[in-house]
């Protein structure tokens, strides 16, 4: 689980990689082929074994694509990987474009000429995603052709990593707090009144919620790479590469669930001959679509299933974030203490102050995992939106200027993802004012209350109007869903400037962190976890609202608050928010912790 | 012009009407009949003859629909006219449902029978609607058929009034600011941009917009009902009866466009065979569509291509709509005092206070129209969003209480809409308290910067948060476009809790109107135009802002006021606003009104 700060690619990537590419490409007839991050899993999370992209081009963020065509090529990331994308591939190589703006459709349509065949894997791209390729080559006279095996796979052979064959253990229902019956009947009769026989799931995250099982195939997120097929009576059918089973699971499993090989898939979809079957077309790969409707089933195509009860946390789930938040508060109050007297004096690289904050919350005795690698960006580092500490691009902390460190851990009764700005020394008035305008922000949607119905969307406004009155902001979403022993970034919900018609419900979780970054200069984002609250009257009031808990436990850096811009509500908010920190924390630290805790989080 | 007290149907009209049109049903043979609101022009405001709706039913809000079945009927209206329906409408004859939720699809689904046939008139609907209506139809086994004339129609007969034919004359550039050739060819070269050769314009604002003309064939907002055919090259075909024609128009128009009758319209559409040719499927009646595949041409389904740049007031149209603030403002003020004052006194009634606004407005010799008819709600009629006050629901302003006011002016240079809420006597706490939760989001829209892209969906929240936080909400939308000397409704913009994906660009004029509501007690609604700014710098910022500049100048009641409620910067809000209104109303009024100006304009 450790943290590492080895860079597992280099810009020669692209130079040594492309032309093998080629040489399959050349081998299978193909003008060119398209590279997504996205594996067979349409994941964010991957096992090396399908990282690809990285492999063909250096590049190792978490969204993007290439495409390779014979005679030239070019990367798209989003605006978030501006500059990593520089340092980690050959841009003589792979001409950099915006993933958002145009994309990989408007760079076929330009780039391809008539009469080329542009490849691309089934069972990397999903039928919405694909239909955007397929338009843009008709438009340039090109056709997409699909390829298997793909050149890249081929190309990569036996250099490429093995399939991950975590075990897969049952999550237990003390975490889970509905057993997996329960939530197959219901999903089963959702399934059964949308007028469907099954449902296709083919995320990972979706089987783990179903089924109360966990597994540990991608780094960071406790996911068993599976497929199922679940029926509208409940039951269904789980494919596991067997030397993924665990001695206990198939008892766990119980009676409704049938357990499989990921090679009896291709004839399990035989079997749905006749039938209704939903899949996302978000979500799952063109490959199923074709298969099921060879198959002779009947797509139809729907939003997963398990995505919105998924996101809506239970009673026990959401208990398991507080106890999750009130032990991930202590750790980080013991970082946060460190970073303010040892660090500050010392004043260590990124990489030590990431291995501290890892020991704290390994000494928990609960710690699982990482919900992802930890940002520890010092001064200019922290301008950097999706940073990564590294032994080439660390920096020693700097004084009189800030320290960002946005980090989560992984325990059984919940996922925590937290973002601390914290000064270094003595800040800039500027540092000082930016830091709350980012606050009165972030306290503006921690506080609103709502009406059944409203969308992230319409909320995100609240994190940036502090900032777009001071003609600042930031380039990424606000906020994002968070899984419970999970994936750190879940869907369908989202607090963001697109536009989402998925409204926010009680027992969602979400993110709350808006930011500002000065290019070459310094970072700030504070960021919480916060549970959407049942809707519940207001004392002379006439409708029930719904609201956010916050769960994230860990004062903001007194330092950095400007308290005469702050409103009255606001500065009560923080007075607030800091003494429950002091009254929950506070009991969970050793006495010389609790008493920097008490300062830290004294009435502004 | 006068606004009239009087109503224009009864709920007899149902019981009176709906026998003959399931007559002329059945000669037809149709089982059942769609009504909808709208118009051949798919417009907002109706002639009388066009207004089939009320015909039908008695209903006479802006916006609904009926359908009658052979054996049964339903009205469709919004929350806004909840109360107005069961007032206007026979409801032993309709049933009333909602118009949003379900709407006349549902309806159809469920209460239509396999094998029956429902007519409607392809001149009525959109495709959009059209589409809807099949599709539920199709699912209850009935089929949906034209029919031409429609059975209503053919029932009102020779009771229907004759279709308006007010003159149509120029529209001088002093307040158009950009000639029609320039319109023209601007459009014309969007056209050509997105590969049609013409666009079929129906929306007869879009042809007041285009050709710089003005009607008067609908009340309150000079539209001369009309099409034409634009083409790339900015030529175009203006169809109008030839009645409505001044003798200035045909110089007006220039070489560039040929005026032709109504009557030539479906044979142009004839001779557009083989072209593409733009329409609106949202705005234009699914009869065009047809006639134009009928005709041979390649239809374009894409948005009203004057649409946007119609919304988009250019510096004339910012200035006049500027001037006509000012000048409205101060029969506004002349208004309000009388209000304070005499009123208060006497305590007269609504149809009074809406005779009393008319006069200040028409004494200031420029008053072309009321922008719609004026809503003076005392007391309990205050809380219903729509009303409007008639003979028979007239009340007198009551010490204790609030009046509402909601009104509007076309002028030359501009089109107004103002809303102002004042406490006539004195007013409770609880008004005092909520007034001021509806200023707040009010003032919080007003003074919002924002960044080039944003929607008016992501800043509708500014408006609702501080009556979300007490539990309170209002159920209209918070702010739609305002037409130059047009339409006092104008798309595609918008500010409300529903998606809309059109960005605020600088020009558009919006108004800001959020309120509450209390059945049975009174209304409170705020509301101004704002005109978006052009994106500027903000000192000590990196990047450009939009926002908005407010047109609408008048006070606010500061007994409704509670100052503790204010931040600071609301503090200080108000203030500002309020020496704007005194500086540049003041000068405009006679000394003893500006004498209460200054005191209604005071610091708080």
């Amino acid at each position: 689980m450790r943290q590492t700060f080895d860079e597992t690619t280099t810009p020669a990537f692209g130079r040594e990689h492309a032309p093998l590419i080629r040489a399959a490409m050349a081998a299978q007839g193909l003008d060119g082929f398209v590279i997504p991050h996205e594996d067979e899993h349409q994941n964010e999370y991957l096992p090396a074994a399908n990282d690809r992209l990285a492999w063909a081009t250096g590049f190792t963020g978490s969204a993007g694509a290439a495409v390779l065509l014979k005679d030239k090529a070019a990367i798209f990331v989003d605006g978030r990987y501006a500059l990593q994308v520089r340092d980690q591939v050959d841009t003589d190589l792979f001409e950099v474009r915006d993933l958002v703006e145009g994309g990989v459709p408007a760079y076929l349509q330009s780039e391809a000429r008539a009469g080329w065949t542009i490849g691309y894997d089934p069972k990397l791209h999903s039928p919405e995603a694909l239909e955007r390729l397929k338009s843009a080559a008709a438009k340039a006279g090109a056709a997409l052709k699909p390829v298997t095996p793909n050149p890249l796979d081929a190309a990569w052979g036996a250099a490429r990593p093995a399939q991950p064959q975590a075990p897969v253990s049952p999550h237990p229902t003390q975490y889970a707090g509905e057993d997996s019956a329960a939530k197959r009947e219901r999903v089963g009769k959702s399934l059964a009144e949308m007028g469907a026989d099954a449902a296709l799931i083919t995320s990972p995250a979706s089987a783990a919620w179903l089924f109360n099982i966990r597994g540990g195939d991608v780094i960071r997120s406790p996911l068993p790479l599976s497929q199922a097929i679940l029926n509208a009576d409940g039951s269904a059918r789980l494919f596991l590469d067997p030397a993924k089973v665990t001695p206990d699971l198939p008892a766990w499993l119980g009676n409704g669930v049938t357990l499989e090989t990921t090679e009896a898939l291709p004839g399990a979809l035989g079997d749905l001959a006749g039938q209704k079957v939903l899949v996302d077309p978000g979500t799952s790969s063109a490959w199923f679509f074709e298969a099921l409707e060879k198959a002779g089933a009947k797509v139809v195509r729907a939003a997963d299933p398990t995505a919105l009860p998924r996101a809506c946390k239970n009673a026990v789930e959401v208990e398991g974030a507080r106890q999750a938040h009130i032990r991930d508060g202590a750790a980080l109050v013991r970082f946060l203490r460190w970073v303010a007297t040892d660090a500050t004096e010392t004043l260590p690289d990124e990489t030590e102050v990431v291995r501290k904050l890892e020991g704290f919350r390994d000494a928990t005795g609960a710690l699982k995992d990482l919900s992802f690698d930890t940002i520890a960006g010092a001064a200019s580092n922290g301008a950097i939106v999706h940073y990564r500490p590294t032994e080439r691009l660390t920096k020693r902390l700097q004084r009189g200027s800030l320290l960002l460190v946005d980090s989560g851990a992984q325990y059984l009764d919940g996922t925590t993802d937290v973002t601390r700005t914290v000064a270094i020394g003595t800040p800039s008035q500027e540092m000082r004012e930016r830091f709350t305008l980012v606050l009165r922000g972030h306290l503006a949607l921690a506080r609103i209350r709502f009406p059944a119905g409203t969308t992230g969307s319409a909320l995100d406004v609240l994190a940036r109007a502090p900032l777009w009155a001071r003609g600042l902001d930031f380039d990424h979403g606000t906020g994002h869903g968070v899984g419970s022993y999970l994936g750190v970034h879940e869907g369908p919900q989202r607090i963001s400037k697109l536009p989402n018609s998925v409204a926010l419900r009680p027992g969602m979780i979400v993110s709350n962190e808006p930011g500002y970054y000065k290019e070459g200069g310094y970072g700030i984002r504070i960021e919480n976890l916060q549970v959407v609250t049942q809707p519940a009257e207001i004392a002379g009031g006439e409708r029930p609202m719904l609201g956010f808990e916050t769960l994230t436990l860990a004062p903001l850096d007194r330092a950095l608050i400007v308290t005469e811009m702050l409103t009255a509500e606001e500065h009560a908010q923080i007075d607030a928010y800091h003494a429950r920190v002091l009254a929950t924390v506070g009991p969970q630290v050793e006495p010389d912790v609790r008493a920097w805790l008490e300062k830290a989080s004294a009435p502004l």
